[in-house]
């Protein structure tokens, strides 16, 4: 099998370039001097994951319950789920905990911590908590220096099992400068850190400090006091990572395969069987110093098509055209001509498709892998 | 069951919303005294197809071949592939055609018309095909009044069955008021009843000549020459249509349910378990009047909250604040309340779930309709 084999469109990975990401970031974590617990959220894979764990048994982040049941079904066994529990959700995480899941929440309020406490009080479970720290004011948490810390400690109440401090420096995204991102770490570094003190000196069980985002794990310097790092997005890579200088635009691993469709030779238009159901209404390059559209451009193989990118998107139609209308070599482009956009945002592409087609440098595919969806 | 059974994020339908819009775009095409061809890519879903539908067997219009297969696996053989064809994709259109399938495909250059043609001598099959006409500079197409039109006749060759023309004014979603969405209409009309004229001048078949979008259905004055409308986000309806006055915002029939997780007091946010993952990154309102983020939000019961708004998305969380920082009065939003988010763009909100729950102006769900996604 060859991607000219696929129906069009089509999710491939580079594997090689995968690998490489991978190995990059483990190094990274290593030199860190801290674990590792990569995000699975991106790839919702069990084969691309299995290939982030530093053990069969984890640990890994994961964003939904499904993906809990999932990685859990798989043998994976130590999971922090990082979106801040609803009550409603509690039965669902004890019920993984008493068939042996080692699955630990997230809060950020004294009204969440009652609830978990009266849940676990009830249910004669312990589930365990980290308390959400917000480092950077992008989203929630609560501040490592404010009074609502030590509340939500005490409202824990004993009932679960407080482990310790999270915090996901998602402003890290927003930085103009490599520089930009090592101060970003270092202030996500420092506010968990004070936070566990803190809740240490309070009495409190402050045993995990848990940093991350995969442009933060990126550009830290060091990371004292942190015991795990959680990162995700590195194993595909994408042009919001490019644009913030964590990656190369080389270094992008996924990819959607089209076929053209069409042309509007007067507009300088390639059509194309790839729209946003596709690759995603992402458009995360829109904010920064070169607006990628919604994608770069690459032939059937795997090369860069300098300066075509994915200008527009509908439902099923892609819309590829040059920058700067420079001239189209028509010829390259005949209909059914199979190319590969890569996206803006890797977590939001992949969630368009039931799985991915494994390359390595060639058109010839290795392997496919399922991914999975929903919550 | 009721809504606070479920688990959240979850997609719902209210049913009597999308049945009074279904009623109105019957009566609307009933009016302009020609059939209907409603398109399913909006609710990839049976259940909501078969209320859209003039007969169990179609007609229909599809945007994949994977509605293809499921909706002709239902029964339904009266079927139009509104997606330019990439000839990788003759095999597969032959093969339901062999089955019994009714299903045409569109194209709209020389180079696709001779593959279809080539293909068709091949395997000496005779697929159907209709012209794609370029009626509003938006996407693919012909100009109805340019040498290509004839010269894809011709090249179509006698071996695949020419049946007319479509076009869809895509172009009418970016009109500023329902004069222009009423002009548009005409345009739409007058660009394919002209190039079927010139098609039956020329000595080819073109009984078919096919317009569609919702607006312009919505707002066609009359339609003589045309034989059939197609029209998709109707059913559900949604902000884009609402800020293009095709809709009011009490008939947009499909929400996302989520629960509240926390809450960042002094910035005046709502934070919810239902990020983009949930909803979609579709901005279509950031270029209407009325920018309305990632969606209005309703109470659990289907009221719209006035002044609030879905701000911001990350993957599994969103940030619903409210316009102008008009307090907000807390004590209705604790942990574990549930509030439904409008979309803006129905087709790309359900395309990130598996399922429909059903309800009808309460909390009751009435019942789980699946949906499928892929192509």
């Amino acid at each position: 099998m060859v991607l000219d084999d696929l129906l069009t469109p089509a999710l491939v990975i580079d594997e090689g370039r995968m690998t490489r990401n991978i190995d990059r970031m483990r190094r990274r974590v290593a030199d860190l001097g801290v674990s590792f617990r990569p995000h699975v959220k991106t790839s919702k894979s069990l084969e691309v994951s299995r290939r982030l764990m530093t053990t069969p048994r984890g640990p890994i982040t994961v964003s939904t319950l499904k993906e809990a049941e999932q990685f859990f079904a798989a043998g994976v066994t130590d999971i922090l789920y990082a979106v801040g529990i609803a009550p409603a959700k509690l039965s669902h995480v004890a019920d993984l905990g008493a068939r042996g899941c080692d699955l630990a929440v997230i809060l950020d309020s004294v009204e969440a911590a009652r609830e978990v406490s009266a849940f676990c009080a009830a249910q004669g479970c312990k589930i365990p908590v980290l308390i959400e720290i917000d480092s950077d004011d992008h989203r929630g948490g609560v501040k490592p220096d404010g009074p609502a810390l030590l509340a939500v400690g005490a409202a824990l109440d004993g009932k679960a099992a407080l482990r310790g401090v999270m915090t996901h420096a998602g402003a890290s995204y927003a930085c103009r400068s490599t520089e930009a991102i090592t101060d970003m770490a270092e202030q996500e570094r420092a506010a968990v850190v004070g936070a566990a003190g803190r809740l240490r000196e309070a009495g409190f069980g402050a045993t995990v400090v848990s940093v991350g985002s995969t442009p933060t794990a990126t550009f830290a310097r060091t990371l004292p006091g942190v015991t795990e790092v959680r990162a995700g997005v590195f194993v595909f890579q994408d042009l919001v990572m490019a644009g913030l200088g964590v990656c190369a635009i080389d270094d992008i691993a996924l990819s959607v395969l089209v076929s053209v469709i069409g042309h509007q030779r007067e507009k300088g238009w390639i059509l194309t069987d790839g729209g946003w159901m596709a690759v995603s209404r992402d458009r995360g390059t829109a904010r920064q110093r070169e607006d990628r559209g919604y994608g770069l451009v690459l032939d059937a193989d795997g090369h860069l098509l300098d300066g075509f990118v994915m200008a527009d998107a509908n439902q099923e139609h892609g819309i590829v055209s040059r920058a700067g209308n420079q001239p189209i070599d028509w010829a390259r482009f005949p209909v059914g001509a199979l190319l590969r956009i890569l996206p803006n945002h890797a977590c939001a592409t992949a969630a368009q498709h039931a799985a991915y087609h494994v390359v390595n440098g060639s058109r010839e595919i290795l392997a496919r892998w399922e991914r999975f969806g929903g919550w």
